[in-house]
C-alpha cells in the first residue's frame, strides 16, 4: 500500500487533506480513485486512510491509526563534508532507509563540491521516494549547507559526537558506550579528502567529541555513514534487546 | 603508495615480477620510473618494493615486509540474489571495503536480471581498485553466477548461514552468538523482488541457517548486505575486542 508524508495540521475531524506534488503522484501517477486505500504519516502515527474526494486536492477519510514503530529510539544526525552530487544522493537514500534521523551537508576545507550544485529539493524529493520505500514513519530532516564554522556552534547541542578518523585505528569499545546511554548523536564524517589538519584541531577541543575507528580498512567518503548507520542501528535496535 | 595484487608465484629470490593490466597501470597509467616504491600484496603479506626495470613487464625488489593487519577473522561470504548491474557493482566496491571476504552473485527466481548482463572481468576489475583504495591485503572473491539449486549444495560447507527476510523482524540477539563462535559465514540476501517462497521453503530446512532481522526498517536489496556486513565488521573488529 502506497504511503504518503504530511504535517499534523493536514488533519481536521478525521479528514487529512493532501496537497502539493503528492496530488499529482496519487492522481496521474497511481491513479488511485476513490475508495483506495493508502498509509498517511504525520511525523506521530500511521493511519490507513480511504480516498473520498480528489479534486486539486485529494481528500481522505481515517480508517484506523496503525501500531508501527519503523523509528529508531537514538537519533542520529549525520553532518558530512559535501560530496559529489550523485555520491550525496546515494548517501541520503541510503540513511534514510537506516535510520537517520538528520543530514547537514557542511563546507568543509577540502571538499571539492561547490554550494549551489546541492539540490535540496531535489534531496528533499529522494528522501520521500526513500521513506516511503523502506516504511519510515518521519521523514529523515536534510539542512541547508552550512560551513564548518555554522557546525561547531552546533555541536555543543548533542549529548555525544562521533568523529570518524582514520587517525583513531585503535579506539575501540566506542560504540558499546553508546547504547541507552546517549539519546541525541552527531556523527561527523569528512569529505572526499578528509578533514584537513586545522579542521582536526578546532574539532578535538570539544569535550562531548569521540575519535572513533571504522574499522580496519579504509571507508570512502560515502560508506562511512553508512557503516556507522548500520552499527548505530544494530546498537539501538538488535544488540542485547 | 600505489598498491598492487599478486600471486605468490610471482615472487622468486626477493624479486616481483608483475604482468598483465598492472604494467600498463604502471607504466602509462601511473608513469612511474625505476627507483619508485609501492606496495605489493601476495594474499598472505604486505612488501613495499622498488622498482629496478620496466619493460612488458615490471620487476621490483622487495625492500621491507610491512606488519599490516586490515582482514578480518571472520570470513564473511555474501550470496546475493542476481541485481542490475550497476547495484552489483556497487555493492560489490562497498563489500570490498567493508572486509567481505567472498561474494556469490546467484540466479534466483525473482532475479529480473539475465545471466550473460554479468560481466565478471569487471567487476574484478571493480575488487582490485576498490581494494587499492581501502587498503585490503586479499582481493574479495567472486564467483561466477551459480543457480539456487547450487547455492543449496554449498550451504553445508559454512558454520552459520544467515537468512535475511523481512518476515523476522522480532528475531534479535542473533548477531550477538556469532562474535569468536563461526569462522566461516554465509550471508544470503535476495534479489530486488525478495525470495521466492519456493525458496524460503527449501532454505528453512537447512540446521546451520538462522534467520535475522536487519531492523525495523525495510531495506532495499542493495543496501541490506552493507548492513550486514558493517554489523558483522563491527562485532569482528571492535566490540568487546
Amino acid at each position: 500500500m502506497q504511503r504518503y508524508f504530511i504535517n499534523n495540521n493536514q488533519i481536521n475531524n478525521n479528514i487529512v487533506t493532501i496537497i502539493g506534488d503528492d496530488v499529482h503522484h496519487i492522481k496521474t501517477v497511481m491513479r488511485m480513485r476513490i475508495g483506495e486505500k493508502v498509509y498517511v504519516c504525520d511525523e506521530l502515527n500511521t493511519y490507513i486512510c480511504e480516498i473520498i474526494n480528489i479534486t486539486n486536492t485529494v481528500e481522505l477519510t481515517i480508517l484506523e491509526e496503525v501500531n508501527e514503530n519503523s523509528e529508531m529510539d537514538l537519533k542520529v544526525t549525520v553532518a558530512h563534508g559535501l560530496v559529489r552530487r550523485e555520491k550525496m544522493e546515494e548517501v541520503v537514500r541510503r540513511l534514510v532507509e537506516l535510520g537517520c534521523f538528520s543530514y547537514i551537508p557542511v563546507n568543509m576545507t577540502r571538499s571539492v563540491v561547490k554550494h549551489k550544485e546541492i539540490n535540496i529539493d531535489r534531496l528533499n524529493k529522494i528522501i520521500k521516494e526513500a521513506s516511503e520505500q523502506s516504511h519510515r514513519q518521519k521523514l529523515m530532516k536534510i539542512s541547508e549547507v552550512i560551513s564548518f564554522n555554522e557546525l561547531l556552534k552546533e555541536i555543543n547541542n548533542y549529548d555525544i559526537v562521533l568523529f570518524a578518523h582514520t587517525l583513531y585505528k585503535d579506539d575501540v569499545n566506542l560504540f558499546n558506550e553508546l547504547k541507552n546511554k546517549h539519546s541525541n548523536i552527531l556523527v561527523i564524517v569528512g569529505p572526499e579528502g578528509g578533514f584537513d589538519d586545522k579542521e582536526v584541531e578546532r574539532l578535538i577541543k570539544f569535550n562531548n567529541l569521540k575519535p572513533i575507528s571504522l574499522g580496519k580498512r579504509i571507508l570512502r567518503t560515502e560508506t562511512a555513514p553508512l557503516y556507522i548507520m548500520s552499527v548505530l542501528g544494530f546498537i539501538g535496535e538488535q544488540y542485547e534487546n
